[in-house]
């Protein structure tokens, strides 16, 4: 890719929208609902640039924006469509900074969609990639925050026109915590906008070139349907994925608790996994793997459930008993991989201190 | 009092705590922290001017500061001692505005004290009135914001360090429901400050003259006490109130809800009312009083527990199996009494539709 990057258009969208409904391991939410919304913008004018990290300066600002709030919800309480614009306008106002260009926190789901529509409606570009290569359920749990963007000031946006600003907060914990809050109060679903970062700083650590990842994953799987291919098999060339289960949806279990959705998943396998049982812990995401009762694959690296004969990537709230299902697994960015990034998107960090982390290698094979 | 007002001395301090708890009609907690905070900045030569609502332009900017949170929870958790000024500080900042005095929301209790605090901290001279004339649990629940106050910017900040800024709210009940919210997650309590007021929107809706008045019941306890009279009997003549009830405390309940203490008393008569039953709801302040069943003095007029023998307020986390009380009713003012206030602090808005608020009269008597 050029510098100057590229204009998404509508292909890429919907694109766009497959590719990160999957690479959201379950979670982040739907990203249909805001393609919808991004579609009519862009058949109404607006351009969507979308250019990769060195392209411009380092001292412009940049900034994240992105749904907040349990997925769940999302489902039957849309959003108006400016909340996430309405955040970033606040946040520029409460920092007297001028933003330059837009990132995703989390490009699985529907928050890769909230920057893309923040574009249409400001004409800020879109840089090419996102902190986290995946989605995960709480604010702090993005490299930005990782390694060390600055929390505050930072705001959060409903659809009915609050709109309140996180001016001075201790650390991302509390940022988290304060938005997480608010959200509840908003009816859990509001659009975020996170500080300004410096582009020097996001270029350091950003996961580089996920939206024209997610867009490439998008085409796939299109093409492998449209031509009647084997879409899981696909998938994971493309990805450099792995299949690690196939079998039916037994049981699932999930509770709505503090906004978010936790469950299990358990798995009766089926094919070469026949008289095999597989279990998925759930917090909004698909967190770890076990195969008769032994870790296969654990967080941060990328667990996902996909539709056994459309290869339909198949989020947590819609997970159904009955189900046939594909599980596979994909490395985690090397980001997601160190000592300080373990401490907050490791297994520990979701409540499994007992697990220890072994990465997938990049065969795909855990190590 | 003359247009410059009067500098507050540690006497008058003294006595605007204990008439301060009594105006709080059981709750608005307990000033007796704040007093002392008071009195050391006092000490070490800070001054604090009470100013008559006709001392000041008509375009100054007037700041109400106070704490928010259950008074149950400040008994444990004290303030850092510097959250008024730091809320008032982001809300200066997110409106753009200059503050030039400060108001109480709410003259009863602890929050009588938070302009005081805040004016030793920062210069402003305290403005002789408040929002209420007595306490109530709830933000929207002052004059000011029955009147029209804009609800936003206004800003909670907490001991910790963190501001969160209320930058657009849609009304009143969006801002208590949100910075209910957030103060929740910062512990049960903290500082609070809200949008800028005009001096001439102050002067026609604020209860005027309530810290002086505070003051004057805080000397009338006082005194009565030092001469050994009987201080209930001092205080109905000098609030212009009333003597309902006497007895025993027989049965008290409380729980914590949603931050708030609600609850009821049940009081076995003695003396005049000896084989009567009096009943008082609670939330957070004394609600109603019902005697053998019929109500007797009703919310917004003001209701307050007093020690039989020392005419100590009684704060309602205070209550106690067995302690002897007299329950002193006195009529509240009448910017309270409007069919707009009533919607906002009438029985009602507190849970009781059927109840017909009927107003003491100035010689204290039910209607």
């Amino acid at each position: 890719m050029s510098r100057e990057g590229y204009i998404l258009t509508e292909r890429d969208l919907r694109a766009l929208a497959i590719g990160a409904a999957l690479l959201g391991t379950g979670g982040g939410g739907n990203p249909y609902v805001g393609m919808l919304r991004t579609r009519t913008l862009m058949r109404a004018g607006a351009e969507v640039r979308i250019v990769p990290l060195d392209a411009l300066p380092d001292d412009v600002a940049v900034g994240v924006v992105g749904g907040i709030g349990a997925p769940v919800v999302g489902v039957e309480k849309f959003e108006e469509g400016a909340e996430c614009l309405r955040a970033l306008r606040a946040v520029e106002a409460a920092s007297r900074v001028t933003f330059g260009a837009l990132i995703s926190g989390e490009i699985g789901g529907a928050n890769s969609m909230e920057p893309v529509i923040t574009s249409a409606q400001s004409g800020l570009p879109v840089l090419d990639g996102d902190g986290m290569g995946r989605a995960f359920p709480e604010v702090q749990m993005s490299t930005f925050m990782i390694y060390g963007a600055r929390p505050a000031p930072s705001a959060v946006a409903d659809e009915k026109g609050n709109v309140v600003v996180y001016q001075q907060v201790l650390d991302m914990y509390w940022l988290e915590t304060l938005a997480r809050g608010t959200t509840v109060q908003m009816g859990a679903a509001a659009g975020f906008a996170i500080a300004p970062m410096r582009m020097d700083f996001v270029r350091r650590t950003a996961v580089p070139g996920t939206v024209t990842q997610a867009i490439a994953l998008g085409h796939t799987i299109l093409e492998a349907r449209a031509r009647r291919r084997d879409v899981i098999a696909e998938v994971c060339r493309a990805a450099n994925a792995r299949v690690f289960f196939t079998g039916k949806i037994v049981d699932v279990r999930r509770e709505l608790i503090g906004g978010f959705a936790r469950g299990k998943a358990v798995i009766a396998g089926a094919d070469a996994w026949a008289g095999a049982q597989a279990e998925i812990a759930i917090q909004n995401e698909n967190l770890v793997l076990w195969i008769d009762g032994e870790p296969a694959v654990i967080v941060p690296d990328l667990i996902m459930n996909l539709e056994r004969d459309t290869g339909e990537p198949i989020t947590t709230e819609m997970l159904r008993y009955g189900q046939r299902v594909a599980v596979i697994g994909l490395p985690a960015h090397d980001l997601l991989k160190t000592h300080a990034a373990l401490k907050v998107v490791g297994p520990a960090a979701f409540g499994y201190p007992d697990l220890v982390y072994r990465p997938l290698t990049a065969e795909g094979a855990a190590a």
